[in-house]
């Protein structure tokens, strides 16, 4: 899609989100592409620098300006379009574009789910584009990068979901944990509910508070059990409770898991826990960007807050006979902005790792 | 007003803010006040106990609803009126109110200051009720509690000037500082932005930030050159720099003051410093909310957030010949409804400490 | 054990923790109770108001000083003691006292155990005393009010076993769930770690970071299915996870449960939801400090912080017949100090909401 | 120093702090130069990666151990050597290395003051090398870029005197403000106190809490006060007040400042207004690490933290006739290790923004 000398051409539509805002951040940096549109009604007409400062010290956000997102104009000057969209307004941007053989990744919910039936259960409105679900590649680099590699349309993944699937799924498909009773509990900073003026999200209404939200039945849930049942070869039903705790941002997530087979004697345990860390080893030894840690340490996100690492680490309960898993994110980075840019250097042919450390 | 054994009945008008808040928490457990009334807009209908659930343990909060704001309703229900109401809007209840013989509290800025061409300066619009301004007390209980005694409208004093004039106004009474070249330098608590939806004032905006705002000329400049203007005998100009930070609650103000006599020596340093002592004493030894820190301690908000107690220290500064004082009050408390609920103790003839400790 | 007019004199020993200072500040505002001795080996010498400053508007709290803890002193002087001692260091106190005749309230785990080999298995070291566990009583007053009333030791709850055991236990016996499988996946914090000098808890460390600790297998456990097992008449195993967040205060405990009766139809589980609701009703209408929201409420520990009040609220989930239940306490009050002066109420026939509203 | 294609070796002593840890942040992505060795009594034997997990994406990570300081072995394998110690303890090291002929970059007070009378004055022991003042250079590099290119031994600038010289020195030096009367009033993050167990830096006593500390005379008043006489060619004394505020980083200043000409119309405020402008962009328009904000924009320390960047606005007040100057900063970053590897990059040849954007 590019001559092999010059950059790859990118926009960001609705780039004054949180995540918009990150995605600026690493693609003003990106050693291979360069930054040609970033859209948002509400800043129009102003650069980069004048709408985010800290930004000023690239030369290019001093020149480029803010438009009015217009999806002509867009397919002109761009070769890959990031959509930093609410759910259900994407579809508007990511028909026609990719019909103008553009290469779209959407970090909003509108293309990870396979079927608009369940789309239209948890969204509670219809799918906006029904045949273009097809064609889209969900975008976890770790479990779908030969798919992404000639894509046109991927679909980014949730920040709750990637803290769930990635340290699920290579036990899932090994079979050494069952597809039932998994249960993800997990904490998210507050930049995951966006930048709006919502008083929930107040200064004061969330330091010093936790709060549970969105229980039993959390949209996420919808990929997440898609993802698993992939995996699982059969529909997998998932508990996931979120909460809200005062971070600006990272998601920690602990797992519930069933090993599938019982483990009673130290012996047993001590097999057990070589087998998930070899699955663990042959999973992700030779991924840039995830950290599994052995040994004492568990995950903290202040260990990767401002990267594209999610960690995780890994206990068996001789008491109960579970299976505990917990991960560690930035729901921005690797949860959002820096995981769509993993995918860009998938697409584009790029070094995994161009831009992202 | 009203007979010696039963409670006085209080009402609060726009009881959905922060300060609004903290009056309905401090009333509700008062001994001697009967909450019989809460208005605003947006919770009408709704049980206190339904709007703000941690309140839920007081009974009176299980039955009393908030109601749309009625000025007859208010004036036939109680006997003092707080007004917890942005500026400009008080008047419209304050007039009707002092006019049928109840005492309104005002927390907002518009009856602080006793020239209207001051308020339309720093408020930017003509004062709604300048006839009203004569018959106002500012509502700061040191300096002026014989006059709130017999006060049916009492304008509470705002949260920085409670920070600054209370240091102040002693030294300056005694002639201990110069008038001229007063520096206020303040940092508060979110809250002070009020309940409101505000993208400036979201968590991941004011979380790991620090920033100036409203500088040169905030408007309780007025208020705070007003009463210093007042003990000074003369008009004071000040320089104050407020800044935002990320606690809930609490202001911190340093003040660099200027001593009226130079002092070069050690001796003259130790005499000062036995003067602004003495100075202090006579002025807070038998206040029950001002704490005066000798010895080595410095200021803390966290010592004063949930209490009406303004504490502040200082230091001469031998190498400058400059005299700092620090304070330390829970804005919402001492810097606003707190400092209300000492003045209904004042006003209605109960211990002044009544409800606030 | 006192003359209906006199206060009771009661004494802490360990006043400088976090959960000594939040005794001293309940116990200087006790109406019925007065603060005869502090004790510290760190602060001997100094009056509460200087090494708390923020207690210092308390008059009590100017004169009275801390002391170097001392068994004969103690006795003589208090009829009341609290113990806000590491696990291991009560008992040395506990003995004498008790055997003086003095009535032990103590905060530490030493006496919250029934087998002195549990306590082994969990704390690592012989228990100090066993002979005194039969004579222990769970300071838990929901559960324990009538045996807690004439104890002379009461073992005051853990501030995560509070959290759990309050929402589970009236399920438990009344057979609304099942006694296998439970999960109480907990956040709390910092100050749950004690007021000492580690670089686990600096600022730095914990601010903007979230993590899990003491997986799988924390001591409070050992509390937490002693009491499940008493409720259910047989052997509880439960898994338990402890998060670390960056608040001062606050616990909140989401809990994963399995209803006894299968629920199938939207019929049966509005069944359920009604048994729920009216088993909740039956244990926590009358109670002053638990709070069962109802409607569309979660807990969220802004609410109950600075309280003895915990809430709670559930959901069940039809898509995976789970019940969850989501708790928030303030660890440092109900969790700690609050709850150990409720027991003090109850001991001394005092209103058991004395000082604690 | 060395061959142009090969890497400079640098070594960190003193790498478990907050600085030496952002130092080994900074150099293990340093395009131009390798990190050879890491020194930490407490860590001596782990690997980087071991010690800071978000670390352990960078291969050298993994391999480099920390080990026991030694002089000899640093002198062998390092060009380059930070000391991220101590005052008063950089100087067993700085002297031989600069002996050996290696270039010294010191994080600590000792080598920033010219004089060892003032050292001792301020640091209260007698200076360790009174010989190699002289040869130390002042690691600002907007002001001393010269000497520092042929400097072998280069004490970097602490924190606040960074936020406080660069807004200062260019107006001084223009004869644009008075060199007397200067106030610095600033607000640090908790990081600048070193991670070290200290109660007064728990979470819980920072987080809610803002408190002065160190006033009226704290350390780095001798290198801002050196500076500026400097600057001004005549001794200044300043009144600077330092707080503390609960963020991880950043320091906010505030700048209370005379301009040498009174100002008293509307047009002589705009001509000042104007010649501050100009005489800002003379000195900071090429700078890369320095943003002045024009137009409405006031610093705020969430825009700059995790970069080497100061921002700084001014406001000119006509109702007191000062220049009011706020800046923002990562104290860790531009305020330490960033601005020492600004230093490596000068000494070095380098450009002087590699590795820091």
């Amino acid at each position: 899609m590019r001559t092999s000398n010059s950059p790859v051409r990118v926009a960001i539509v609705g780039a004054s989100g949180y995540s918009g805002e990150e995605l600026v951040r690493l693609l003003l940096s990106h050693p291979h592409a360069e930054l040609v549109a970033v859209t948002s009604r509400q800043s129009a007409g102003q650069t980069i620098a004048q709408v985010f400062p800290k930004f000023a010290g690239h030369p290019r956000s001093r020149t480029l300006k803010f438009t009015e997102p217009d999806v002509a104009a867009l397919a002109a000057q761009a070769d890959v379009v990031f959509l930093a969209l609410p759910h259900g307004v994407s579809a508007e941007f990511a028909v026609p574009l990719v019909a103008a053989g553009r290469v779209v990744i959407d970090l909003s919910a509108d293309f990870r789910l396979r079927s608009a039936a369940v789309y239209q259960e948890f969204y509670a409105h219809a799918h906006p584009a029904p045949d273009l679900l097809a064609r889209a590649v969900y975008g976890l680099p770790e479990v779908y990068r030969d798919q992404i590699r000639g894509s046109s349309l991927i679909a980014s993944p949730g920040c709750y979901p990637t803290s769930i699937l990635l340290p699920t799924l290579p036990l899932l498909r090994a079979g050494l944990i069952k597809p039932s009773g998994i249960i993800a509990d997990s904490m998210s900073g507050v930049s995951g509910a966006g930048r709006k003026a919502d008083l929930d999200y107040l200064f004061c209404e969330c330091n010093e508070s936790v709060r549970a939200y969105g229980v039993p039945k959390h949209r996420h849930l919808s990929e997440i059990e898609q993802e698993l049942g992939i995996a699982a070869g059969a529909p997998v039903t998932v508990q996931f409770t979120p909460h809200l705790i005062p971070v600006n941002r990272g998601i920690h997530t602990t797992l519930y898991l069933a090993p599938a087979k019982h483990f009673a004697t130290a012996a047993e345990m001590a097999d057990l826990d070589q087998r998930i860390a070899a699955c663990y080893r042959a999973a992700y030894a030779d991924e840039p960007f995830v950290r599994v840690l052995e040994g004492k340490a568990l995950p903290d996100t202040k260990n990767v807050v401002g990267t594209n690492t999610l960690e995780l680490a890994w206990r068996l309960d001789p008491r109960t006979g579970r299976l505990l898993v917990m991960s560690a994110e930035d729901n921005i980075v690797k949860g959002a902005s820096g995981q769509a840019v993993q995918s860009l250097n998938i697409v584009c042919g790029f070094p995994e790792t161009a831009g992202l450390v």
